[in-house]
């Protein structure tokens, strides 16, 4: 477990390198700032800490973000019993990256991934995912991202993509819209965690998945980023933005347990959007092409 | 019990009618429109339903939102038991008005305001409160109004101001980010539940407060709508309304209670400000004067 944790450690901070000099080629003259941190365990020993990078008002990105972490400590005992069924509290570590890009464009989705590795007492699992918010549907774009991930599934397992596309749509539905938040990914969890002979296989599909981030992502950015569009595009965004702060804020378990754990505030917000709107009508959609978005979003089709 | 759910919705209804003639005769020339709205009990019948009156766009006031409802039907066994101690789902009813004003001008504060009667099973008892967010802080302002607030509870008892002032603070506060939401106010719940011998004596109390509404708030409104403000002070308004937005989402009651159990999502919601950003500092304020702000929602301190 002790290999697989340094592993998970090195793969981790190199992806997040990796993904943060990619989007850099693509801003040309903007750069990513970078914050070390450390935390506190609850006894107020060293709990571990991170990088936080954020890259704020480029030429693309209104704003993108890109954390790795790499925690320990002890977890309440809520957490230990129902992550491994313990009767008292058990120490864990917990490495992983997380991000959020929200473009400038309307024409560009917002996207977001994470990759964790977590030890539990004598467990350990891996879990993450990769998912797009278009405002502007381009249908060929939605395709182009989930065959690149269903690619890097099928590697793996015939089953893996339709399970996991099938789970993120259930993860990031916002139930108070009814809707889900953009049109999906992949989304796994506690992979290997009642598995441990197949730890391995799992570790090298998370791998994996990872690496498929960037060749699911940029193709779009690079296709949609001199295109122009119009003032009511750039409305519509803003205020589905603000749909994307209701989901992080109210459903999002990472985001609700960062909140509630002491957790570093700014580099679990950083998920938010720089700007958003509300408006009391719930008819968010005015054209056409809106309405086509919102029926998807309120009924995930399959992509691939 | 069933003559004061009367009174308790007459009473509701005019003050709606009252606060929202108030603020129309300051916008001057913009309207409240309104949407009445009925609500399906869990088994699809009647369950009630409100007046939802929304002013958008308006000359002193970007967004002014004043809900009235009046639902019923059968609470969940968790919320029973926690409400009365029941061992078995309650019928229950509900009436309140509730509102959030925020305006365009930074140095006018958003203001949120809830005053509500509810019988679960054979209990009954009141709740409600006033607060004030300001943005650009003028002290005599945060002063004036919670002195009118302790004159309306003076006339109850003495220990009421302090004690209801006290739990606006705690309940009001934003656990991550280490301070309240704004300068509180009055926040109180539940009289009357375990007192029935003084129902009577807590909805005065209630009416007398939401009485002064009217009088704590709009006087600030008037002092300050000609006054011209910064860019600076318009951007720290809309970042400290992420803040607003922070607290409605994560950890208001009423909020979560709403979006969790089926409830009208645009009247819940009409709480958010129609326009708010994040940045990724944690450094929001900038200047002497929002420093002076931030360190009073770091530390609650006595007005009156």
């Amino acid at each position: 477990m002790s290999e697989l944790k340094i592993q998970a450690i090195s793969f981790l901070k190199q992806l997040q390198t990796d993904i943060c000099n990619e989007l850099e080629r693509h801003e040309g003259d903007k750069f990513f700032i970078t914050d070390e941190w450390t935390r506190e365990d609850e006894t107020g020993g060293h709990g571990g800490g991170g990088i936080t990078r954020i890259l704020k008002e480029g030429n693309i990105f209104e704003q993108a973000g890109v954390n790795f972490s790499e925690v320990y400590g002890t977890l309440p005992l809520a957490m230990s019993s129902k992550l491994v069924g313990a009767t008292t509290p058990q120490t864990f570590f917990a490495t992983g990256v997380s991000l959020v890009f929200h473009p400038r464009s309307p024409l560009i989705p917002t996207t977001h991934a994470n990759f964790r590795y977590l030890e539990v007492a004598d467990k350990c699992w891996v879990g993450g995912g990769i998912d797009l918010t278009p405002y502007v549907l381009f249908k060929e774009d939605a395709v182009s991202f989930h065959q690149t991930l269903k690619n890097a599934c099928d590697k793996f397992s015939d089953s893996y993509y339709q399970a996991f596309k099938k789970e993120c749509d259930e993860y990031f539905y916002i139930k108070h819209r009814k809707e889900t938040r953009g049109v999906g990914g992949l989304f796994f969890d506690y992979l290997g965690r009642d598995e441990p002979q197949r730890i391995e296989h799992y570790f090298d599909f998370v791998k994996t998945t990872a690496k498929s981030f960037i060749p699911s992502y940029f193709p779009i950015v690079e296709k949609r980023k001199s295109a122009s569009f119009s003032e009511r595009d750039k409305e519509f965004q803003l205020a589905r933005r603000g749909r994307y702060v209701e989901f992080n804020l109210v459903y999002d378990r990472g985001t609700q347990f960062g909140l509630h754990t002491n957790g570093r505030t700014e580099s679990i917000l950083m998920s938010l959007p720089p700007i958003a709107t509300w408006q009391y009508e719930n008819n968010l959609a005015q054209t056409e092409k809106e309405k086509e978005l919102e029926n998807i979003l309120r009924n995930p089709i399959d992509w691939v």
